[in-house]
């Protein structure tokens, strides 16, 4: 275990004393305007703070930094509030100073010539989207979230989405890095180069790190050409084995420029039609499995479209039936589906999450196992597995019995996150595969690293946090 | 600087130990058989070591480890012995240990569903390509020195390539790491997945850190679908900057089917003419500057070489003139000259040389001054930079003044680099781009990386090896 800061809440001259680094109007010690910063949004995480506090600058987190050290004051980042495993909600002790983001939003300066931009962690990632598009570029950092997360957020928790099969996971568009350390020390890493193998890569060790080991202020990233055009297609198939089996097609045909390639059963839709309005059913017929994909092309929606026939020309075999987008509309219909699965669970009742990778061909043997083995132990209960087929990353939620009692299957979530963990464990595969370790499975960290690998982060911490303050309950 | 450990020669006993651990027949002595492992290719570095090692398993080298920290020995692990800093070489003291990994060099697993594969430290990089090659995938990591150079040196020193526009550095290759710690502790992370955010990347800690923070031992690393056709193309230009906008618009068009981008100034081919058996000017004319650029389509050649033409056709501009390839043959014959250059020099005579990375849009003005100060400093020299546009890297060489004396140039190295690496600093460069620090670079360190960023690498180095026996001397 971490050291532990103190947990005594600070007292009124070191609230004042942060609060006059940020300025009066940028600190906020009343419970109701903070609200909204200290409850995780879907309800799941709650906290209490004696100040929040909002930086405007690099040289104000480097402030608070090292008067928090000084006076060994726990702090806790956070970006646009968006995470799923309560990394940046305080505890409930009322002694963890908790600093927004938020005022960092600047894009310092776009580099097209250089296929790069240098970004502030209080940039939403839509806002950092558009700055590349304005300069002609494209960053492809995609999840549901874009219109509230932050690119800090986005870095500290290493963020997946939608584009990572061509373009990666956030680690990999990060060229360098801006970051405070626990002492207030101010990491000056914003390189924007490709190749740069200059003693150890201390980007990596910050990015997914949650805040933990420092506070990333800013972030020189990767940008790319904007596709011409992309086309996408949704597929009826009769299994997830089929749905690899076309992945594996897809990907052969269109390498990198098969951007996305999502699966999903069933009832994902069942739930858009009774949730949504205006979603008609894409495909004429029913089918056990849809896939999602998508094809962009430096050339052409034309070229894209090309290459999508060429895919379900090659998987014809695999494919119960399909239906290309022919507009941008129809586009945007088929994203919808995807992009609402998290919104039309909600009125299902209780939904169990799990976040789940495996080796991409273990993915359907896992969901066949894994399915199986929820509904036997929960009868009535609702698979609900979606997600990156191709990064064999599953968002493997199961909505409560229909019509049942909530409160009784969320009393059994234990026993169904520890199944669920034990088949993602025999399958060599991750419980934390996009969105984190948190709070929330912090307990469960030691289950899936080793005690080697355990000491080793220690070690880390231990070195760059050595009093401990830098979100402390966190990962670790 | 960090801890150092002692300089004292083992005494017999110790040796004998680590002789034991291997097996005798696996532990050299003399010094005859072991001097192609003290003796880098090119005569640059030289050293002795008590005793060469060359462990035939992981066990092996984790017993080696804990004999090695408990008696405080300095331990030099090696590769292919391809590096061009020095990194694999122990010093001149006879002190430190060479343990050369080349036994270990079993491909453990191939996993084409996954698209994924295991390999040890001591699999030649060619050999790791077959591999990936013979299950129908692709391990597209790939360099000049491919048929002697290892994986585990290629990611100690996150070797780059000319494949690094589509799919990364070694770095980015890299789904799991198993590593041998300094107290001889095996840190099994040999996971395949990818996405697994469960705390800290501890892989990129080992990554580019030539050894001093662990011996990597294997890796799981990532495959790719085998493009169906590729299609390659030389062109003639005018200048940098005009490559530069091809570049573009050959990323804009093809993007991560543009697998390579490479810049050479005229020179590069007269020397080939000159020391090359059965090469003919590519191109009726000559040129100033030429770029060798290859596409690769996932569906056949000729998508390839559509692209390649489209790029042809919308860079008529910049283009003086143009060859495509047309079979293979012709494809590599071209890439001949490109992978050539290293040793066409050296019939030269001296070459002073600098690994270089700029941001990609500063390499036309970075190679004007650069140029432009070389050969005014030293009149005759000629500048040979060439190498990989696309990702900002270009391998600024500098022969002697032609007929010259060579001794006498070389005397004048340190003046060269202070000002190549002048220029690359005002241009937010790097002076170790893709060839690591080593012992040759280790002095220029502190100069490329703030006293802050050298201080959270000292933390590092003293948490992981507090005793200072991996690699010392070396990047830090």
């Amino acid at each position: 275990m971490p050291p532990m800061p103190q947990t005594e809440t600070p007292g009124h001259d070191l609230i004042a004393k942060f609060a006059a680094i940020v300025g009066d109007e940028h600190a906020v010690i009343d419970p109701e305007p903070s609200a909204p910063f200290l409850n995780e949004r879907r309800g799941m995480f709650h906290g209490r703070t004696p100040v929040m506090i909002r930086p405007g600058s690099v040289e104000e987190v480097s402030a608070i930094m090292r008067l928090a050290e000084a006076n060994g004051t726990a702090v806790v980042p956070q970006g646009g509030n968006t995470g799923l495993v309560g990394g940046q909600i305080p505890d409930e002790s009322g002694s963890q100073i908790l600093v927004a983001l938020d005022r960092l939003s600047r894009v310092r300066s776009v580099d097209p010539g250089n296929d790069s931009m240098v970004v502030e962690a209080g940039v939403r990632l839509a806002d950092a989207r558009a700055s590349a598009t304005a300069a002609g570029r494209l960053f492809p950092l995609a999840l549901g979230s874009m219109d509230a997360c932050q690119i800090g957020g986005n870095l500290s928790t290493n963020a997946g989405g939608v584009a990572v099969l061509a373009y990666g996971n956030s680690r990999d568009l990060v060229l360098g890095l801006e970051v405070v350390l626990a002492n207030g020390t101010v990491l000056n890493g914003l390189r924007a180069l490709r190749k740069d193998n200059a003693g150890y890569d201390l980007r990596h060790l910050f990015i997914g790190a949650e805040g933990t080991l420092g506070i990333i202020t800013a972030a020189a990233v990767k940008l790319f050409p904007r596709p011409k055009g992309r086309c996408t297609a949704i597929v009826g198939l009769s299994s997830p084995g089929e749905a690899l089996a076309l992945f594996h097609i897809a990907r052969g045909l269109a390498a990198f420029e098969l951007t996305s390639f999502e699966l999903m059963p069933r009832i994902c839709l069942d739930f858009c039609f009774r949730h949504l309005e205006g979603v008609d059913d894409p495909l004429p017929a029913p089918h056990r499995w849809y896939a999602l994909f998508e094809v962009s092309s430096g050339r052409s929606a034309r070229a894209a479209r090309a290459d999508v026939e060429a895919i379900l020309v090659a998987g014809a075999e695999q494919i119960e039936e399909a239906q290309t987008a022919f507009t941008d509309e129809d586009s945007a219909a088929m994203w919808r589906i995807r992009y609402s699965l998290s919104d039309v669970q909600r009125p299902e009742g209780v939904s169990i999450k799990h976040d789940i990778s495996v080796p991409i061909g273990a993915v359907p043997i896992f969901l066949e196992i894994a399915m199986d083995a929820v509904t036997k132990l929960v009868p009535g209960c609702r698979p609900v597995p979606f997600g990156h087929l191709g990064d064999g990353n599953i968002h493997f939620n199961v909505s409560q019995p229909e019509g049942g009692d909530g409160q009784a299957f969320f009393a059994r979530r234990d026993e169904i996150n520890r199944l669920v963990f034990e088949i993602v464990a025999a399958h060599g595969g991750s419980v934390a595969a996009e969105h984190g370790i948190g709070r929330s499975k912090r307990d469960l960290l030691p289950s899936v690293r080793s005690p080697a690998e355990m000491d080793v982060m220690l070690k880390v911490k231990t070195a760059l946090d050595p009093t401990g303050i830098l979100n402390p309950g966190k990962v670790l």
